[in-house]
């Protein structure tokens, strides 16, 4: 984590005063995460996470915290944020934004079957839909200028091969956007370590700190790089399918995104291939003992490029 | 985390004055890792990895750092602990019990290729012929004794189906114990996250709070399961094969290791089937915001239960 801030019970019940959540019975800070402070608050009216904002300002907060108390109230299953007693979702916390939001039970599965795919998809679905309404708009903060943006300080570090692949990506995309596609409030960061599960039912979505608008395709196509891979990164055709005809059960595509498809793929594994790379060679201040390898979204990228995938959507 | 310790630039400071390692310039808490509080520090004389044991007691501890020690002059990549200046490599920190050891470069190799697996088998072997003469002997703190234990304790979690598997796969190990095989220290851990690498060579192999005097084909055995297989929880034979013969070029297996594999195969899911489980139902005080999966190895142990794997070893 970029910074951690240490809390003390005292501090918290203190904060909790203001909060019509209970008294505090148990507080343990949470090893994840990279971005936050994260603890698990127990009190007399349940648990919680509490999450100190490190990096995101008290500006940058709000979109999201309303996203979430917007979707939990059309039951999607997200952490559901806790209003302080004059209605504030974010609050300072040893000088940090903060916000208390509901602890959502399950454990995610790394390793998910066909029928993990297809329960999430229609999780998917659900959140696109049920986002729709969301009144506030925010552009993806990770969308097209920032991948050029990204490239520029990263090309440095890349072998030629890798300059040449990213170039000739970026030239591709530039030339494949798809303004048309049907769009709204996207999580934008939904890999299998931010969803939960209870059995083979989504117990959890979390993290939307990334959240933005921007073509569901793009949503769908980060969701299946990362839930539908082999061990060889390629896709698996089984899992794909589980996941995408369940999404289609609540939010069938329209003919331009089975066009768009492959390119999303690729757009899909840009945007992880650059941010992971930006990570491992302009590592912020704070960090992560083992940055994420690179190399994964090159190959899935390559993968893509390559196969000129066209799955029957 | 169980436990996260702050500690103020200023304890470690004063800490850091009892070893020459420099004058403090820098310190960031590291998010990874469920049993320690962990931090980079950088001073004048380089780079470390502090750790604050929040488990683990000061006679527990001399095992692991002196083996790390030993194994580090042994050319073994593993973090070098610091001895401070009256020769102590465990001393009291913030009330805890401390180490000061080398930071390795690198990051881990979540996808592996056969060529990372091939390099893997070799720095294996190293290890386990690197070890042979540490002078102290543990025994495998997780071993079939644990297993049962532990057994009893989850059994009341598990299905009908689960617990058959269980009771017949501790039946079928309680008879085919291997006190013959080949043995010595294992690290007993060497997960994909414990391994770091600079491109396709390994750079560190970190974590050997786990490590015990066991077979070394146990070891073997537990890193297949992590590093080999399929997202379909099946053995891929490239890279089984590729991380087999490069140990063995260092390190041939005896004839009885062969016919032991199959059985080395399944308790090594077992052990890691039996402590998901455990951190699952029977969370400590401190916990994951996220516990392993404890699905995944189930259905490692019934693949290789089913399929009598035998490779040509």
């Amino acid at each position: 984590m970029a910074v951690f801030t240490p809390v003390s019970q005292d501090e918290l019940q203190e904060w909790l005063n203001h909060y019509d959540a209970g008294t505090l019975q148990g507080m343990s800070p949470i090893s994840s995460g990279i971005e936050n402070t994260n603890y698990f608050v127990t009190t007399s009216a349940g648990q919680f996470v509490l999450t100190l904002f490190e990096k995101l300002s008290f500006d940058d907060l709000p979109y999201y915290l309303h996203l979430m108390a917007h979707l939990a109230e059309r039951q999607v299953p997200c952490p559901r944020p806790v209003a302080n007693k004059t209605g504030q979702l974010i609050t300072l916390l040893c000088g940090k934004p903060a916000s208390l939001v509901s602890r959502l039970a399950g454990i995610s599965q790394m390793h998910p079957t066909s029928e993990h795919c297809r329960n999430f998809g229609q999780q998917v679905a659900q959140l696109h839909l049920g986002a729709l309404d969301y009144p506030t708009r925010q552009s993806n903060p990770r969308g097209p200028e920032w991948w050029v943006n990204t490239a520029q300080k990263i090309r440095p570090f890349l072998s030629t091969d890798q300059r040449h692949l990213l170039s000739s990506e970026l030239t591709f995309q530039s030339t494949h956007r798809f303004d048309n596609l049907p769009r709204g409030p996207i999580h934008a960061d939904l890999f299998r370590d931010n969803v939960l599960f209870e059995g083979d039912r989504v117990s959890g979505i979390i993290d939307f700190y990334f959240a933005g608008h921007d073509a569901w395709l793009y949503d769908l196509a980060i969701v299946v790089n990362d839930w539908c891979m082999t061990s060889e990164a390629t896709l698996d055709p089984v899992r794909v399918n589980a996941l995408l005809d369940a999404y289609q059960k609540h939010r069938p595509l329209a003919p331009g995104e089975a066009q768009a498809w492959p390119a999303m793929l690729r757009a899909g594994a840009l945007r992880f291939w650059l941010s992971r790379l930006f990570d491992l060679y302009l590592p912020r201040s704070g960090e992560l003992l083992h940055p994420h390898d690179p190399m994964w979204f090159e190959r899935i990228l390559r993968h893509h490029k390559d196969s000129e995938i066209r799955w029957a959507l």
